[in-house]
């Protein structure tokens, strides 16, 4: 969301996925990747109420089931996630690791077992190294500290090559309620290889199902918009914790609601973003609108096929305004729309009048894909529907990061 | 179609579309490309009865809207084809040069001026170089000779780096019938940017309708199996003309037809390999096979969703057998099916059964990756129907060709 379009006052606070009341986070270091923190650790001292968003892939990791079963049946106490090892395509073995991480970090923690959350990320088809885990579990309890959020937006990184952390603080009956989160992705977003994960931490009040609604609100605006190369994968999760240690009143529709959701759709807006910056290779983020469409769900289909279309994106990222690419893009996106009447700008170049090129200079609309952040904006003029997809360009280091990364 | 299925004995000859009794080809430079030969030209003695398939993208080239306008309703003489410019995306005027460069066409040849087809393929939305054209279809048509053939497929290549030319010979009733083809793609191929063209010639005698039916078939098993990066483009056109000029009789569903549609559908699988083969920057060929379907569009679903996924492709540009990415391709391809029963392998190395790694040498899997034709199977193992794409690994240098190439 634009900052212009905010209503309510929010402050970005440091801490991350600590920064809420209540909450500690941690990220050690096991043994799982080559090198760097591999294992983090958040954790609610009082039980959280938590939602969930998750991959639509058919194959779903362990964790992922293993996640799903617990998620709105029970109170939360910490989310524990490994980087390096997807534990995916594991079979019952898999699972039977996922489940065993889970309650190695409900002892380690000292809270029920089944309040335990587990996310993996990394490569697919190898068991997870558990005496590992089992003593990197102990490791990062130990550590787990108000501070320690940047320490476990480390921990969760794979290809990424920073750390992508937030948090906000609004005010409610005069006190203050914080929104935090930690985002990893880099490749196979869509979200992507082993993985997108997410992790949104609030100390707001909220009703379960309310959390669930806001969750898949704000997902809608954020995590689903982004592409890096179509690639969903097996992992992808977002969780939203809300534990209720604020002062403030409980959060319901009637109260507070518009100002919770502001915070929470600038935290997955903000990492959102930050994943698609730090796309694999990477070297601009391109903004993808189709507007005038007659459906949103054509409008998405366009702007998703525009933004997964490796010649535009192989375009862009030499700085080339190839509309052409962008226009057969759109055309084979499946939907039906009448191409005469198609207009098509670049940044606020239009290059594009009724399906024909328009009268632009050319200087203009190079300058218009030279920028860190592109905008496409392609108008059916057949409706008054639109969608947003945000996508980046495609480099030779995305193909080299690719074909380098070995399972 | 694998030789050894052939059941009839077919003969390579020289000549690609010139090979086929009472046609000629050639190919010259008029200077639309900024160096090499960039205007082909295809001539019948005798009037030819004429089947086309041709892109789905809703934006279709100039080109496109009026040889399929011509297609089928009259006899055709010649199909006039340049490089270097798409004349897509390029309005009434464009239109107006695509009839115009058809009409220059059947002026030089002395026939009827709607006797001539036209494909263009190129940059978009550029204006067609009319004087160029004018007076490189004039010395065209005077070099055209039945030794034209590989000037003509020459002639029509973009950023592909060989032309694509195959003819060959059956025997019917004693007497030789002859099929020839040219191609070009390279990107965009999905067909791709602006383009996969393809012409196939014959001296057989066939109704327009028979000729149709067998060119659609023949497309489906061969053009639609190919895929390079998912981008079909404004201006794909694959034609078939037959003008009648073999002394063997008539062929019919009862006379001759599966004799030749093995000669099309040889020449049509040759040219749409060679196109995969040249893909743009492939360093190898990928065939991905799905079978154990419910249906075949199941089937070609996640066929295509694998042979598009970058990461899959990249990978096997790394020569590394990275099957987890085979399978969360397979599992985001929106198709229904149980995880639990999915076997993969890998050339001949199987290396998932049920859904999770099965045990195998990973030397094995390595080397069935690192060969120039890479076979990828997947089995569902719910169903018997199955589905076939081609196509080629994503490598720095198709990055780098396709950033480079400018509008």
């Amino acid at each position: 969301m634009p900052k212009s379009k905010r209503r309510y006052l929010l402050r970005e606070v440091p801490g991350g996925v600590a920064a809420p009341c209540g909450f500690e986070a941690s990220g050690v270091r096991c043994g799982i990747k080559s090198r760097g923190l591999d294992l983090a650790l958040i954790y609610s001292v009082a039980p959280a109420a938590a939602a969930g968003v998750f991959t639509t892939n058919r194959f779903q990791a362990a964790p992922v089931l293993v996640t799903k079963d617990r998620i709105g049946r029970e109170p939360i106490h910490g989310v524990v996630i490994n980087s390096g090892n997807a534990n995916a395509c594991t079979g019952g073995k898999g699972y039977r690791d996922a489940v065993h991480m889970a309650n190695l970090t409900a002892d380690a923690l000292a809270v029920p077992k089944r309040s335990v959350l587990v996310c993996s990320t990394g490569v697919i088809g190898r068991p997870l190294p558990m005496s590992k885990l089992s003593s990197g579990i102990k490791q990062a309890a130990a550590a787990l500290d108000p501070e320690g959020g940047s320490a476990a937006a480390q921990a969760i990184m794979t290809t990424d090559t920073r750390p992508k952390s937030v948090a906000v603080e609004f005010e409610l009956d005069g006190r203050p309620v914080r929104v935090g989160g930690m985002a990893k992705g880099a490749g196979m977003i869509a979200p992507n290889m082993a993985t997108l994960l997410a992790f949104i931490t609030t100390d707001a009040s909220l009703s379960p199902g309310l959390l669930q609604s806001r969750l898949g609100a704000a997902v809608k605006r954020s995590f689903h918009r982004i592409t890096v190369d179509g690639d969903t994968s097996t992992n992808d999760t977002v969780l939203l914790l809300a534990n209720r240690q604020a002062e403030a009143a409980r959060i319901t529709p009637q109260h507070g609601l518009s100002r919770f959701r502001e915070a929470l759709d600038y935290v997955a807006d903000h990492l959102a973003r930050e994943l698609v910056r730090d796309g694999e290779g990477a070297s601009r983020m391109i903004e993808v609108r189709v507007r005038g469409a007659a459906s949103e769900s054509d409008a998405r289909r366009i702007a998703r096929t525009i933004a997964e279309s490796p010649l535009v994106k192989t375009a862009i990222a030499g700085g080339d305004p190839n509309w052409g690419r962008v226009l057969a893009a759109a055309g084979r996106a499946g939907v039906s729309f009448v191409p005469g009447l198609v207009d098509l700008s670049l940044g606020t170049v239009q290059v594009v009048r009724g399906g024909a090129v328009a009268r632009h200079r050319a200087s203009a609309a190079r300058s218009a894909v030279r920028t860190s952040e592109v905008r496409i904006t392609l108008d059916l003029n057949a409706g008054d529907r639109e969608a947003v997809m945000w996508t980046c360009d495609l480099t030779r280091d995305y193909v080299r990061i690719n074909a380098e990364y070995h399972t």
